[in-house]
């Protein structure tokens, strides 16, 4: 890894300009990425990145996350064989928030359940209550074959 | 506000089901929030959500957010009259990230900077740095007109 990130700007104008990316990583030392598909722009899943994680996707064009429960850098797809190709990078105005347009090569799956995208439920309002739907239920692989019982996603 | 989210199952099977919406707050008491617009799912802002703001919009079907600077609940377009309407909203596997798919009132703008989208911005690899290129300068309206020389944002 050799890109690092200069601080971010305590000026407005300058966040929201051009210049060199000073990402606002978070008390916890990540920013919030957004992932969705670059031929048809669905969601695919939201994930962490830390600034070796980011510095990695930069450099190699594949993403790589943090992974908070294992507390490790997680290049996406390594066990899966499910990369994530990225073909374009963007942030927003305040810098800490990342959105990677990809393309995902094996399965064509991002969901650890084996679904194409992470958002594969609805939330809606019923009876005073908030209630979950799976509108998709599309299995692109079987996660028990592809990680085996332990089921360590990636 | 009437409705109330249950605590997350600790069950994996349990939190990737139907059911009742369990959201996963973090140790901030938010969720991040995805928001893209209904009618051709450009992503336009991630904003985050604690419990209020979360059952004021399901109950309310306009999209409030939890507005980490202010500390307090965030009518999003209030000022602006950019309001934003849920068509449909969606949690992902681990229930904790949400999807808004909205239309914007107004100005059909969602930047404060008076832009579409506040991902108005790449990042690409050069010279073994990371830049930014803006890609969209079109201002739906003028920032110190809307909000005044305070510039608060909403």
């Amino acid at each position: 890894m050799t890109i690092s990130f200069p601080p971010p700007s305590e000026t407005k104008s300058e966040l929201e300009g051009e210049g060199l990316f000073s990402p606002r990583f978070g008390a916890d030392g990540l920013v919030t990425t957004v992932v969705t598909d670059v031929a048809d722009g669905d969601l695919l899943m939201v994930a962490h990145m830390n600034a070796e994680a980011l510095a990695l996707t930069v450099e190699t064009g594949i993403a790589h996350y943090y992974s908070r429960s294992r507390q490790k850098i997680w290049k996406k797809g390594e066990s899966s064989g499910n990369l994530q190709t990225v073909h374009e990078m963007r942030t927003d105005c305040d810098q800490d928030a990342v959105w990677l347009k990809v393309s995902v090569a094996g399965h064509d799956a991002t969901c650890h359940t084996g679904r194409r995208s992470c958002f594969y439920r609805t939330v809606t309002h019923r009876n005073g209550r908030a209630e979950l739907a799976i509108v998709d239920n599309t299995r692109h692989f079987n996660p028990a074959q592809v990680y085996g019982s332990a089921g360590t996603k990636s």
